[in-house]
């Protein structure tokens, strides 16, 4: 892993620029994944030009675009009739599953349930003088979209985390998304669908499941909102589809940042940069420290734990890119520049943690003290694991119930309420030239009010 | 108005489609608008290939090409010093507004931080067994943009509707952006600005402005988030520019519903129908009602009141494009109708509002009966004007203080806590392949706690 020392650089800003990952549109494809496009599509595309596409003949052409591209890119020959999990393949995953995980599964739904529990909004209402109502009304979505990543692994966590919360927020209905790998999907992925209260799993994958979802099809219902963390294309095809639906953030590869003090054990620090490490070869993980012994102590330990890790081709690429190690002058200036990072999971590794919670400002989640490693916000804790990446935590938050909600605006006037605040609402509109504003208020002062 | 009767469609949603509205990048583009581009570009730009060559000048160049593109397209020359409206020009316009003016404007702000004060979030914990706290850590945004449409009209509650609620909820700054029409900007707009708490005001519109903000140049700061309607340039960049900069929603032409029964006096109808029409010719206005006598009586009375409106051109093209009047069997099916439509503005003018409240899933505001026209939500009432149009009822909300924070989840776990959930994750993290996630829990409970 890099060290650097802050005093080497102009600004935070700049050290932060060492693990600024390129947005969305600009990143590079590699020749591959061009040559790719030239078969599927018959010519080369970017990965924008790909998603349109697909988008496109899928909105116009419904299942049978679909499926070709299913057969294409996901690469599974399936008919219409087997786009859904059937019944029968729940119960085969659910009688394949281990009584542990059954119940791992059933403790983390539980805690994941009652920390979404304390999320829920509720609808209110004020009353004002003169009778005046007013208010917010809150109303969970009809029919929401999951989209759970293939890659190498089977994401049951990223079920749990999507579904629960939008069961607890009351959506009527849960419509899954995950490309099939072999001709099935994993059982522990599909038995934890099913507990989480996943209505349909469609076996798509891509922004042709995105595309399926946002527009529907003859055999896919069209969703409210689509959510959930995905690679390159699934990520721009759902900036493509929003405004069309509702989306809760575009995510980027995972980031871990650890700010630690001499009081933290190195073999702890080191096991928790290895654990977002893992994830993929884009993965960042980042130390910020006063100490410089520390920082010395988590090298070693880093390359130590490394050969045993069954993941550590994953591992070291990603740190050899964008693992990073950064010296400040003091602990203060760790805060600050976590602050600068904005990092999607950060881990506050220091004698009082709590001291330093009020000074972060910017971070998804935010781990206090030793025995809090990020992996178990991963899988248990109950706070939600799809967060904000790559700096996007300034404006952004954790998935949560106010994702799976919509709120109106409700207005009862009454007339002694209207004649005490109609004028004012008059000057407003002919200050803005708006004539037949102000004449919806003046007909019911000047006439006799009805 | 065209009448149309439900009875002669094969369903609601082929009602629906006589008032749905093009997508964004779907809009159509006048001959003359693809001139303007050839005059600005050198050659003929879609609207996207002119958005997203403007963004990307200014990303690249800064302040020039900020300055170019305010002379090119909002037609003024400006130097970097005249980008932000100076203390003189805010003097000037504060003696410039009349005591009514300052008086209704007082009011207006009175009611929309006492409506928005309701929403504000609190950071909350929540202690479980074993010495574990969650909590959920509620932060405002440090800086946002907002957005003033230019248009006809000086849209003063505009100003209002995104500044006030970005205050409530503790925003560190807020710039606004709004471009010249000639050299100086309306004074009510500037007061307004003010007194709602604006510290800047970028002389910007369109995709320039956007840009500006979401980049940030050598004048101009970067902002976290932008929010604020706009046209179609405006609508188009900040879709390119989400996920680099938040943003609210991307807005469509207003829209107002009304859904009535033979208890609505026909002149309100008519009036409230008319002050959306007034926005511009792509305003839509719909009602709705099982009752024939009044969808007759409606239709003589917007033609009387059309004659004596001052904003009549719009309005009378509005209506001619978008303006329905729709026949139900009965007051459920119009309700259930309207949620079809799942309008911007919904009134519910009808005998017993608040016996239809219940109905209603989506819609941005609902007025209740017959003191509650519309103008009143856009000017005085409290509740945010800057609503979901165009069916995104359906999964978003109107501006709130949600909006200007953003949350981070908090972990704190004991010894105790990681003892007992700890191998649940490792459960999970081993069926997801995760070895290095396994390795921190197992790090921490294998060895002698530390």
């Amino acid at each position: 892993m890099r060290i650097v020392n802050v005093k080497d650089y102009k600004s935070l800003e700049e050290v932060r620029q060492l693990v600024t990952r390129p947005h969305l549109e600009q990143v590079e494809v590699s020749e591959a994944a061009m040559e790719r496009t030239r078969q599927i599509f018959g010519r080369a595309l970017t990965p924008q030009e790909a998603v349109a596409q697909i988008l496109s003949d899928i909105e116009r052409d419904g299942d049978q675009a679909l499926l070709r591209y299913i057969a294409r890119i996901d690469g599974q020959e399936l008919t219409a009739e087997e786009l859904f999990v059937s019944e029968a393949e729940f119960e085969e995953a659910e009688s394949a599953v281990s009584p542990e995980f059954k119940a791992a599964l059933a403790a983390a739904v539980a805690n994941v349930r009652r920390y979404h529990q304390n999320q829920i909004e509720q609808s209110w209402f004020d009353f004002g003088p003169d009778g005046v109502i007013l208010g917010q009304k809150v109303t969970p979505l009809e029919r929401v979209g999951i989209y759970v990543p293939g890659g190498n692994a089977p994401l049951i966590s990223s079920v749990v985390m999507s579904a629960v919360p939008a069961r607890v927020a009351g959506v009527g209905q849960i419509i899954m998304a995950t490309p099939l790998r072999g001709r099935v999907l994993d059982p522990h992925l599909l038995a934890a669908a099913r507990y989480c209260g996943v209505d349909y799993v469609l076996k798509a994958g891509g922004a042709q499941a995105v595309a399926a979802l946002a527009y529907g099809t003859e055999t896919v219902p069209k969703v409210d909102k689509i959510v959930g963390p995905g690679n390159l294309y699934v990520s721009l095809a759902k900036k493509m589809v929003y405004g069309r639906v509702g989306i809760e953030a575009i995510a980027g590869p995972s980031e871990i940042l650890i700010v630690a003090d001499s009081s933290a054990p190195p073999e702890y620090v080191a096991a928790d940069l290895l654990s977002q490490a893992e994830h993929d070869w884009e993965a960042s993980a980042a130390l910020i420290t006063p100490s410089l012994g520390l920082a010395s102590e988590v090298q070693k330990q880093v390359a130590e734990q490394l050969e045993k890790l069954s993941t550590a081709d994953i591992a070291a690429a990603a740190l050899e890119r964008w693992g990073l190690i950064v010296i400040t002058e003091n602990l203060d200036q760790a805060l600050e520049l976590a602050n600068v990072f904005a990092p999607e999971h950060l881990e506050l590794l220091v004698d009082s943690p709590w001291d330093c919670l009020g000074k972060i400002r910017h971070a998804g989640a935010i781990f206090l003290g030793k025995h809090a490693p990020e992996p178990i916000g991963d899988y248990i804790a109950g706070p939600n694991h799809i967060l904000p990446t790559n700096g996007t935590a300034r404006f952004s938050s954790p998935l949560s119930t106010h994702d799976f909600v919509k709120r109106s605006s409700v207005i009862y006037y009454t007339a002694a309420g209207l004649r005490k605040h109609g004028p004012a609402a008059v000057e407003i509109a002919n200050r803005e030239g708006l004539s037949a504003h102000a004449k919806a208020i003046q007909i019911r002062l000047e006439g006799e009010i009805k």
